[in-house]
């Protein structure tokens, strides 16, 4: 929504005394108005996260000139780190099977402007949404998965990944499991959206697995694919209150609004740099 | 809150035409004024629930010849049934450890006179809490559980619960598992609070297995206990926010807040006659 | 969702006993099976309500004969009464400005079967959503508003919503107030979406308000329109948490998920029969 | 619940380039570990709040050298500080009247070292709850407060903070309006819980009012006490959903919950200093 031009710093490296003297004493060197920071110390873990956004029009001596330097703190520091430019909008590529539900939602996020991402293409194992997509002008492609070209259909998704310059891939309701080489390529690139309040419910038909243990709230989870199933870094969870007069497909219909709701959320923490990988866990400076 | 004297019918049969119309014909023809209604026909199990409260002033022909009569229609249709006098407070038997915020809520609870029952007696593996029951003028009774003494504990508390002629017994964060003879003697009759959303985290250290898991809510959950370790009905759940600020212990100290609000509502659902069985799961008219 | 053929009877009257045994030994001689039933007695106005779900397969005796014999038991107990036949979608006509967010969420709610009504078409004081309405052969009509020609619009929004056979009018962020003469002439059929939590905030700009007061929590509600500005009977409402970090932009976006989310789930109440007004307030069976 | 000693240093200033860096370059310089960071850059006000919690051992050079020496940057940059020693926990006045939620609940959070203050004192209007509160060793005063005595009655009220170094007055549910010399003499240090989600429902019988007008959410807000009835900065605000089968009496039941929950939280955050003021708003660090 804020059309300022804006740099975001993410990083993370081992917690010590004087991290964010560093950081900042560099950005005020260089006269950076930081329109937002966050911090976090994890006790757990001994790491320290950090995110600053800075006004693009205050920085003095050019985005190069600041790379080059603080890539000398950050190697001082053990920093993982990554620079982001509010003016390159970070490209998405969608992957769909036939329920439209998250679809529909995140395309209509993206035409109003609130994701402040491109949505670079669209990717299903089924030709159904195809017109809906192409009336967008998006970019559709049909690239069947059967249980004897897994291999070949997964090379297609990461070569169409990687044709259209993908920054992260969005599983909204793809309902296939990628392959292991594929997870393992794109670590915290690959966001997948699970129709349960995980750890509940792991695998196929969470909802019908939760009305029989009659449970009083359902939820969605949006996470990290790794490569072991629906157990990677969980962004962001929620839950809905159901009662004794709802079937299982009430469940369903009630989860279609959370599980749209989360990976919208979850998305958007991602395109702005708010999420950090922690171990198993992530930090989400919101 | 409410006074008034009243007496609750809560019944489950196979569902069929006719059965609202043959219970509330016969609350009509005793001129019994309905406060209160509620019905559940359940496609899954094909069982139908119903819960009516009754001014007791308005019913004519006195409770016994009610309680004979209604007998009729509850045979003739199959009928699971219960009729509860709200002169008639339940009595309700908690266990505790230690740990006492689940205790300090019910008691005050039932002080203010929120949940309508009577407090029968505290049973407890520890002596710590005592000093803080007595003070409010309720038995206190301190049953070691060792290894080796379980069959004779499980056998005293199974005794005070009938020498107090209790109602109900609510595990208040009791944190040992109760012999299946126990569970199997009291269906429906007992309940327990486990922190956790479950089915998510069974068994020890719940907070610090959603920790480690990353989660973004945890929850907490009362169901009635059953020989199988935190499979029982469930009859309440709630989650809480948390994020990755918080450290294990935070969430356990967010967790007491949700487990004393979980256990609350479940027991007040339960004493008001709102809870009904439906196999695994439960109906609950709130 | 149910494709199964039901009629829902929506009833209140003054409470006095009799009434369920009446209503339901009715349907019980016509074989009627119940698949849901709602009351509620109301301790403050003294009125009764009911919402039954038939299944219409089970019904002797003919749809017509039913009424005309409901008719009389009406008739003796005072009865406001309603029938809906589920093979008889309701005719929804929106009335939409410039900002398309909860006339999109409704629209794909429609598309999706999820909201069980057919859109009869969309009126707009702009003509900028043309387009998008009409890729889904739903009709359009632009009619514009000035202070100038008020009479004259508000007469042609109520002719076109005769024309097309309207039976519920909904205001989706229409942003135009009504004439008092329109919003007498259909009670209870006209259903606005306020953004805001009422009656915090009534009139202009609700969020610039919140934000200025620094509230915690910002909300959605709808209402049935009278001629009384925002002060209609209240369907539903939600809210949702803000912080000190978010601008007066932010809660305008974080605003149009609540909106979309409280006024679908109050049309889709409404559309099942399941709201009943009781003076200035509503009961709402879910 | 953190044992670890630590300073708090929260503080606001105009918003311009270095002030992070300024802070943290002065901590590095003693060798401040830094434990938990929170920045704040208001658009709206163009100031900037921040809030470091610095382990205590960590600090080179004593707290005397360090309050002088940062008194300097504070001064060169305008600002608005203060710094808490976690080993000196802060003092809170009660002031009650007969209703004992709140109370009850926050001398349970006290006692279970939940809220890390001291309760220096409590004082009510009534002699009704000293029983409760001398049990827990803490001293009573009964100040009563008619219409002719309100001048004497609140210089009582000042007297007996000021003899009991009280830090922070906490109003719960006292349901006396104290004076404006009172509130004006304490800004930002009175917290009062008030019982509907402000600003619906100002002054009295919220609840009833709440029902009067059909809402679907109750709500409860804290908010520093100005002379302004009702009108000061929101602290914390929450709410929970009811229907139409509720009364006004159960409205006030459910209440109390909301009412007990917001202000403990409230309370927390202000005792570890995550409260700033701006203007008529707060930045609540959580």
């Amino acid at each position: 929504m804020n059309t300022e031009h804006t740099y975001t710093l993410a990083l993370s490296c081992p917690d010590r005394v004087g991290i964010v003297a560093a950081v900042s004493g560099f950005l005020a060197d260089r006269q950076g108005w930081i329109l937002e920071s966050n911090h976090h110390a994890d006790q757990d873990t001994g790491r320290f996260f950090m995110r600053n956004v800075i006004k693009a029009s205050s920085l003095e001596g050019g985005i190069e000139s600041f790379v080059t330097a603080f890539g000398q703190i950050a190697s001082s520091y053990e920093m993982n780190w990554r620079l982001s430019d509010s003016r390159q909008k970070k490209r998405v590529v969608l992957l769909v099977s036939k329920q439209d539900h998250c679809l529909v939602d995140l395309m209509y996020r993206w035409r109003s402007g609130d994701l402040g991402c491109d949505i670079a293409c669209v990717i299903s194992n089924h030709d159904d949404l195809r017109k809906y997509v192409e009336w967008h002008d998006v970019p559709y492609f049909h690239v069947p998965v059967t249980p004897d070209n897994k291999v070949e259909a997964y090379a297609e998704i990461d070569r169409l990944f990687g044709e259209h310059r993908g920054d992260v891939m969005v599983l909204a309701r793809y309902m296939q499991i990628l392959s292991p080489q594929l997870c393992d390529k794109y670590p915290g690139r690959i966001i997948n959206i699970h129709h349960s309040f995980l750890p509940s419910f792991i695998g196929a038909r969470p909802y019908h697995q939760a009305f029989d243990r009659g449970v009083k709230l359902i939820g969605a989870t949006s996470h990290y694919v790794t490569s072991e199933l629906d157990a990677g870094p969980i962004i962001e969870q929620d839950v809905v209150r159901i009662d004794h007069g709802d079937t299982a497909e009430d469940l369903v219909r009630y989860g279609r609004d959370v599980e749209k709701n989360v990976l919208s959320r979850a998305l958007k923490y991602h395109l702005e740099d708010r999420v950090l990988l922690n171990g198993k866990r992530t930090v989400v400076f919101r």
